[in-house]
């Protein structure tokens, strides 16, 4: 039985379990006052090409969801985001938890745009509905798709312009970075919003997301809201190694490549098969829609979710992968898809005889 | 330069990094769905000697307070605690955040009694206040001391009484369990309180504290607060994999009992130098009070936190030992300790003269 | 100029004022203990045909449903609405600012259905997502429309199944029972929901709103909750004198027939001038769509509120009658409505010369 | 059965009913928009004398409490109080409730003092704790001690110092400021503190409390916060009238004075007698430290409240005098006190023989 259930079965690629190991029986500074996190936030300063950010390492993306959010705004704000929106599906209401309402736009491609927002603001005027602070954005989106210069160019425009904070979640971004059709960079994610973070927990990383905080306006006393959300580790030491690991040598980016790269594989196979796809996905999850015969027969040799009914006899699935999804398995797979196909097609033809 | 500030410094014990190794490459069910958070919370089953407990391991202390106390308490009702708790000084407000109010009392000794107790309920009579609804406590305390059996069975009787949940705080639960002073077993506390947690990252694991709950009516969705509060690790399986190797070979105790040995040497220095101390801790935390001319000294070569001022010239100062403290650093301690005296008494005489 | 806005322009009814006079120099007990407030619990008791419920007096709406759901909720736990509910559109978050999302379906005619609510189930089957745990409805709706007695009967037989409470927002239950088309009674609505209100502020109250709880659940401690929402009136007798007034001699369905009748007089006009309608209500709000020129006409001598722009030259506009309509005002409105038709398409044919 | 329990036993005063009859028939614009709310805010502006600030009228205390700490904190920051403020103690946790702790100190006389904040400024250093960033006064206080200028200075000059707001709960403000011991004007308080409230409840509205902003910090989106938590009066006029009539003809001064002539007369009537006070008010809240024999002999005839037991045989109770306060119930009091004296000590006479 091989997973592509998501991306986080495995533990840690093994270059940052051997840093993990090397420094485990060191005397650290708590609290991630270490000199290993003031050296990753160095290295992630370098790789963004900003120096005057704020950087948290946290352990979760929904907690760093709910402390980027909580953090920015005041009691009467609201967020925007789109409908499949991971704060406003995925997170039993964390962000609504801290007493934000989350506003949302059916969007069919995971993404948001100015004129989904601008409707958003159009419907809140005045101080009988909440007040929308904040728009949210994910990259790569929860369905694989991602964001281009151009439209996240207009969405910074558009943002600076109503007075929005702009937060990209980049739970995978990594996926997104090092997609085939990406013309984004890091530094161009560091410049356009007011705050993100990059991903470890679905890239490689034990745990640990990064957050990198630009607005000034949401730089002073963050640490104290790490604190009151139960979010700072005690070994703080452990993100700062993980991530020192994960921007030397270019480790974080050759493990969301060859994530993607087994993904198009994946993608080819149910290509040639001729399934069509719920999104348009260049990257590590993968949507074809497939017949419920054939889901129940690969359900016998691989795990992964049901995304969405789309007929009487059709699901959307999603298969993920991921730094540590090995080649032969995913070869294996594309041999398996077809001859199940062919025993299926076989069964049926038997059947109607 | 040895640091005694806390017992967060180092990494974890290497069989349990070793355990981290050697499941890395595997492939887990995700969220604490996987098998060894299963053999773990059946390890810790047979431990405390009861089946009928829901177990949840997290990552963090203030996250573990914080959720097993909204988790229990509706909007109105509140926490009684030791002015000294964790919850009531050292977690920023958490439990605030949540909604909830903290009641305390004064305690020389860090501990909580039906008297204190009482106290407060004779305040609380109606709806223009509080309605208190829990009593937490910690154990050892953040002072050092710890619980008697005798302590424990009259708070338990107290509150059952009362309709008040017990919630005792295990963060350092092993440094309790392992005192020379200490008759208390860990199945008398799962038999005792309502719920409780027994913690990791203060005795030798990376992080991780396992939440046990006993009280029926505190069970029901507890899987959703965690989701809710950010502190539903992904990778679930680092968890199961730590507390598997704490409860197996006896090594959660082997590492308690470390500290407090190291701990019982420190504290016997500076009985024979005839310092007192400003608790009576038999536990991995020493609280000796210091002249500040000596303090100021044993900073040139020593790490340890300050705790409160006693007097125009002498302040408590908090020494604390842990599963990875090293036998030759304490040595070299007691012996730096005596000369730093007898080299400031003869600096004394010198300016005498 | 007149205002049809709302129906909360006036003060209150003369005799809910004369009974407030008449009472005012008299000592009561404070915080709702008092005699005036326990008579007027019995004459809704015996209007609603229960003795086993909990009566609390409450100052406002978005109060009362914000008391209501907090109250009734788990941390995790969220409510059901149709998209158009007043607590979802407008009240700035207050369901959000006590930690709980608000679930929605779009719905044309402002109401919600078992197959509406089923479809928020399906889609919430895990501790990722939020618990829906409460169904809210509001009755007339937020657009004039209303419950059928089946329809409210299948809304709650589906919610006693499937274990959610069912809520009733009642701050127009008065236009609501006296509806020409209203085939419910308030002893049907005690006996199908878990708890309702009846709103006294938009009937002739200067304000007030009495809610119902059924529910044995959501009894307990609802006192605490009030003053913890800062919602505890210190002269509650104010509210127990008002609901006196409304419940004695048939004033509540007095004053709410009133508004009725002059919204149907309205109605008429609109109609026989060939105008059609945003929503069917038969109750105190009306929502003619109108051409903008005759919008803007009408403005010179009448207040009235925009709905919603329905295409370039149309827009639905409410007109709110209440207890304090003057039939003198409607005979005029509709004289003048006609007149203004005339005017504008003379002027039209006019400018087309 | 007279009842010296509290200053909210009656409705309001009868120039106010007058004022609310006139005005009910007339059509008001919603939400506090309306023109009396307009002049009684230019009303008050005249008597604080600073133009520059925003008002808003809101129905009770707690509700005005919880809406000017929750609305002025960001979520990590915590409010200072004496250990007897209203919302530490009489508030059901609404400030907790709102997410924010209240830090506190022993007060003998219910009052807040530098000193007193500087120590808990000493115990909250960094991110581990709750960040201090409010003061809470009340005058008068709970105990009806009252602050002087000198005082009030003090308090401001540190709070501005140390970046503190200083919010003062005027629920009581009318006795603090007609009180014999006084030397505080309006104007004062309105430039001393960063905001602060003046009660209509206990002064002979039928409620309202009118909040003043001056920090400029403190004055965006307010009305969002009202609407949110619950509190905008759809028919805020009311609150208009109320505080029109307050501050014309010096009514609500007025009122206020014959509430403490009351008080002192009682006041004296103990003193005459020879009984101590709990607390040195020379304001309408008297606490008498009465024999409890005395006590429940005055029971049979009036109303009052115990506020703490002293010894084995004597407890401190509350009389409340108020705007409606009756001079020939005082005098009878006054005369039933020496009466029940002597009946009591014949009785012991006669015990003794």
């Amino acid at each position: 039985m091989y997973c592509f259930n998501n991306d986080y079965s495995e533990g840690a690629h093994p270059q940052i379990m051997k840093a993990l190991i090397e420094a485990s029986l060191d005397q650290h500074d708590g609290y991630s006052m270490d000199t290993h996190t003031e050296h990753a936030k160095e290295l992630i300063k370098k790789e963004i090409k900003r120096e005057d950010v704020d950087i948290h390492f946290l352990v979760g993306g929904t907690q760093t969801n709910m402390l980027a959010i909580s953090a920015a705004l005041r009691p009467h704000q609201a967020v925007i985001a789109a409908e499949t929106g991971h704060i406003n599906v995925h997170e039993t209401g964390a962000v609504e938890s801290t007493g934000h309402k989350v506003l949302t736009r059916p969007s069919a491609d995971g993404k948001l745009t100015p004129a989904m927002i601008q409707e958003i603001l159009d419907e809140h005027t005045d101080e009988h509905m909440v007040q929308p602070k904040m728009a949210y954005i994910s990259n790569t989106t929860e369905i694989g798709t991602q964001y281009t210069l151009t439209e996240l160019e207009a969405l910074s425009r558009f943002c600076r312009q109503k007075g929005l904070y702009l937060f990209l979640d980049g739970a995978r971004l990594g996926a997104a970075l090092t997609s085939p059709e990406n013309d984004l960079s890091m530094a161009d994610i560091a410049r356009l919003t007011d705050l993100f973070y990059i991903g470890g927990t679905k890239n490689g990383a034990l745990f640990g997301e990064a957050l990198v905080i630009a607005h000034p306006d949401l730089k002073p006393d963050f640490r104290y809201m790490i604190k009151q959300k139960g979010a700072m580790l005690a070994k703080g030491f452990l993100l700062g190694i993980q991530f020192e690991e994960l921007f030397q040598n270019n480790l974080f980016y050759d493990m969301a490549s060859h994530a993607n790269e087994m993904a198009m594989e994946l993608k080819k196979a149910f290509s040639r098969c001729g399934f069509p796809f719920f999104s348009g996905s260049a990257t590590n999850q993968q949507f074809p829609i497939l017949p419920d015969s054939l889901i129940a027969r690969l359900r016998q040799s691989y795990q992964f979710q049901n995304q969405k009914k789309i007929d009487e006899t059709h699901t959307a699935v999603r298969f993920v992968t991921s730094w540590a999804t090995k080649e032969e398995a995913v070869r294996q797979f594309t041999q398996d898809l077809e001859t199940m196909i062919k025993e299926l097609a076989a069964e049926r033809a038997e059947a109607r005889k």
